[in-house]
């Protein structure tokens, strides 16, 4: 049976299951969902399982349990590691989805969910895709898949992971599926990421709220306070004031640079929460006590996160009045990276898309962050591949997230492409390199 | 019966009552708490009728109910206005209690519960002088009482009430019962209140939350820009930059401010509660498309509210990025006032406070508005009186809110000498006003 006849009459069964994976509210950032993370964890051992990937195992580190799963088949052939992730974002705010978030539903070909597109529709292709593979009877590479539960919480045991399981990470090929195309006739191979500092921050300027009416005037203001540190943060054009933040890069020429330079060769500090005060219905004249912030900068190759967070603290330190009190918390933090092109398993790849889509694709630089590449490029010396199928518009991160259908089975087709090509090129290159040396 | 044996005998019973008082949360800043404003106004109902007042009535203009009640003993004796309200403002943060907000407790002779202080306590206490007055037969003026259910929220159906009844409310003396002491050995008579701007304020830079990892850099922030706008409002001294802001005020010499100019001679500007994005637990790299505050301003003499209102607006119409949509609400609007201290009741009032705390009382100016002084010098041209029994930290607003017991029978006293001194010291003034001119 040919590997589109296979999907073809599994392709129902394919987008139930995707369903159902869906529908378990897998939001790593929130405590009370922790059993549908562990959910999540589960019907992956199952559908791998199923698929008929071999030493499936969970690893603990701390955190939310870590997938993983191998398939052995020569010591000939290539390795390819995949990663993924079955932790979604919380999809507050919930009145603003057409259909609740975790109630799959299709509309105009696109299946509407939290998670749809990061990262669960390319999590189960990849997976569909090797079942397609092995129950078709041709499989030329090695395969290993880590499927981690804790990426939109800053990837947070994955590292402790990584670092002592590095012979059971060897690879040749990494491949990372959680990425985007600009549009449907589009297909990319992403080459850049920005790195990320996510902080919590909170100020304390007094004990107890108090009354504007008695103290408006002269007691110190959390939220005033807050709002002054952050307002100061940036200029306006979006020039980060913080001492020291800019590290090693090369000069930016505010004058003259595009959007998509802003989005992917310059740092950016954006404030992604804040709560001071009253907030309820109603006028409160309270003058508030505590202030709380959560605040992110994307990075750009030149900086080190850890160089940012300690110019961050030290911007606080140096501008905070006398007798406020802070906390920084940082969450989360990330180099950006640079991948290399000139490989094997970039080229199948780029052959791969191209077949499938039908339009060659194009290498990118996105403003975003995945941690596990900076981990991976740092703990394993490996050449990232990132090559994913969501579309830039499918609303990652807010309400109404979506995956276009046909992306989820022609995701499949192109990874079942991407191995066969990897396999044969690898092979190729192997007798080339051995006549060579010969 | 001496009105000091009546209360020794009753006190237990009023402060039983004063307890049922505290456990309603008539809380007017907060719909679903509706309920129990209109409980807090039968519950005031049935204690007028039981200390012996008549035409007891509730107004209703749009809002919560007025509660109206009066004792009009001979036309012979000046007339007293006493205003109260039995409103309270919300009790979050809930965690911050001692003992839950309406779940009254006495600790150290301080009875603790949202509104002890404000104004529950001095609204019971004015109740219980003047049944103690009428039960022992002493009665030299007539009286009526006005006590309404929104002074928490900028008293808003009060003045239609105020427009629509200035025959009912005719007055010789208007004493507001809602002030404090700076501590329970030095009573005060309040000579100044600042004026109020409350604002709510909310920014839209987009129609939904974007990722800062696809945005981060090229898309608006709505919590950003709130944080700017908010953060150039007032100077590192607090003086406030907003154009036009102080009005006709005499220029303020920053250099040289006492905390007690600061607190009643200037304007204020704080935010009271500030909203955005994402705040519950951990990271979420989201993009706020919206952005709410609440603000206000405590104003000084020389300063005109619809001015002020006026200046916020331009303010924001100049400073806010292209493309930001802004929505800014006056919730409540008045300005400040000074009173006269050359009259009659004044003068009884001073008397009454010494004898009952053996310390002659101060004028005192303070930084706080009671919307209906404003309202009533405007409309009816009465000079307040505002005697009040709270201290200055019994935490209003605020966690753990308290009343001195001891202050409530004192209060109840010093009420009684007032009547009697104020009536007395009437009947002469007529005496000697028809000697003159006979």
């Amino acid at each position: 049976m040919t590997h589109e006849t296979y999907i073809k009459e599994a392709g129902e069964q394919f987008l139930e299951e995707l369903k159902a994976f869906l529908r378990i509210p897998s939001v790593s950032a929130r405590a009370e969902y922790h059993k549908h993370v562990l959910e999540a964890a589960d019907f992956l051992t199952d559908q791998l399982s199923k698929a008929g990937m071999q030493r499936i195992e969970t690893f603990l580190y701390g955190g939310n349990p870590i997938v993983y799963a191998e398939k052995m088949v020569s010591e000939e052939f290539p390795t390819v590691l995949i990663y993924g992730h079955y932790d979604v974002q919380p999809a507050e705010p919930l009145e603003l989805w057409v259909s609740p978030p975790f109630s799959p539903e299709i509309r105009n070909g696109k299946i509407y969910a939290r998670g749809a597109c990061d990262d669960k529709a390319q999590v189960l292709l990849v997976i569909k895709a090797l079942e397609t593979m092995f129950a078709c009877g041709t499989f030329p590479c090695n395969v290993k898949l880590i499927i981690e539960g804790e990426e939109e919480i800053g990837s947070v045991s994955l590292e402790t992971f990584i670092i002592e399981n590095k012979a059971l990470l060897q690879t040749d090929s990494f491949l990372v599926c959680d990425t985007s195309m600009p549009d449907e006739n589009h297909p990319v191979l992403i080459t850049g990421l920005r790195g990320i500092c996510y902080w919590e921050l909170s100020l304390t300027v007094a004990d107890e709220d108090v009354h504007s009416g008695m103290f408006g005037g002269i007691a110190p203001n959390a939220a005033d306070v807050l709002c002054r540190l952050i307002g100061m943060m940036k200029d306006a054009n979006g020039k980060v004031l913080i001492p020291g933040f800019y590290g090693d890069m090369d000069p930016i020429d505010w004058q003259n640079l595009t959007e998509e330079e802003r989005l992917t060769e310059c740092p950016s500090l954006d404030v992604n929460g804040f709560h001071s005060g009253y907030i309820e219905n109603g006028p409160k004249t309270v003058i508030p006590a505590k202030a709380f912030a959560k605040i992110s900068s994307r990075l750009a190759p030149g900086q080190d996160y850890q160089h940012v967070h300690q110019c961050m603290e030290n911007y606080l330190r140096e501008n905070l009045p006398e007798g406020v009190c802070y906390d920084l918390q940082l969450l989360s933090g990330h180099n950006a990276v640079r991948t290399q092109t000139d490989t094997i398993d970039y080229r199948a790849a780029e052959k791969a898309l191209e077949n499938q889509f039908g339009t060659f694709p194009e290498s990118k630089k996105i403003g975003g962050t995945i941690p596990v590449v900076s981990m991976m490029q740092r703990h394993l010396e490996v050449n990232p591949l990132l090559m994913g199928f969501g579309l830039e518009n499918d609303n990652i991160h807010a309400p109404n997230e979506r995956f276009l259908v046909a992306n989820y089975y022609k995701g499949m087709l192109t990874l079942i492409d991407f191995f066969s090509r990897y396999g044969a090129a690898f092979e190729q290159f192997k007798t080339a390199s051995t006549q060579i040396l010969a």
